[in-house]
């Protein structure tokens, strides 16, 4: 069965992309910490990240280096953190959260409320910078 | 000026190692969210982990995958969590946490206190798994 990100992945749902190429995909989380909460993603199926292919795994991690720097450009942050979870929707992926404490990366904080304007500021403002 | 964790790679410090190869190294954290928290760390000393070269940044995580799965053999639980904060300890580490809820990648929770014994026990069951 097709998780949520694969529809993400095939366009069957929109989200606001930030980076793609032919194996990964970074858009920003439907229900964001705070602005700037970025997934990335394989688009091959699996559920336990570690459970990639060695070569996969790495481009993947390859790949979200590339996307916390555009994210640390674009939005104003101390650090961008790093968190995999992977116990709500059964596809691998890679948090990427503009912090500035570390109580900003707990998960049963509050999600933000943000409105379409507001994704798509943050949204181009990652595409240029 | 050296960091807490270069002293433990010059071997100034102990710590209970689980894994080590010529540019990586990984032991079980001081403070602990959960038994078998480990940290992964590059033995070069670089605050930011993002700032890495690109294959430095891959061969970390693909180190890191490694030890990963010979924690989750060893220690019970659902998945292994990920995480990098990077505002304490200004050399770059990733936390690996095996967790059973999310709750239990908060920061914030308090840390437990093994013995010396149950820090050994650890240590030998992910040596040997």
């Amino acid at each position: 069965m097709s998780s949520i990100f694969t529809k993400i992945i095939n366009g069957e749902i929109p989200a606001y992309k930030i980076a793609e190429d032919e194996h990964h995909i970074a858009f920003l989380d439907a229900m964001p910490l705070v602005k700037g909460h970025t997934l990335v993603i394989p688009k091959k199926e699996v559920d336990v990240i570690f459970d990639l292919e060695s070569e996969e795994f790495k481009n993947l991690w390859g790949f979200a280096q590339n996307v916390a720097k555009k994210i640390k450009n674009a939005v104003p942050c101390v650090r961008i953190g790093v968190a995999v979870v992977g116990l709500e929707v059964p596809h691998a992926h890679i948090h990427l959260i503009p912090i500035n404490k570390v109580e900003e990366m707990n998960f049963k904080n509050e999600r933000l409320q943000l409105s379409a304007e507001e994704y798509a500021d943050i949204q181009n403002s990652i595409l240029n910078s």
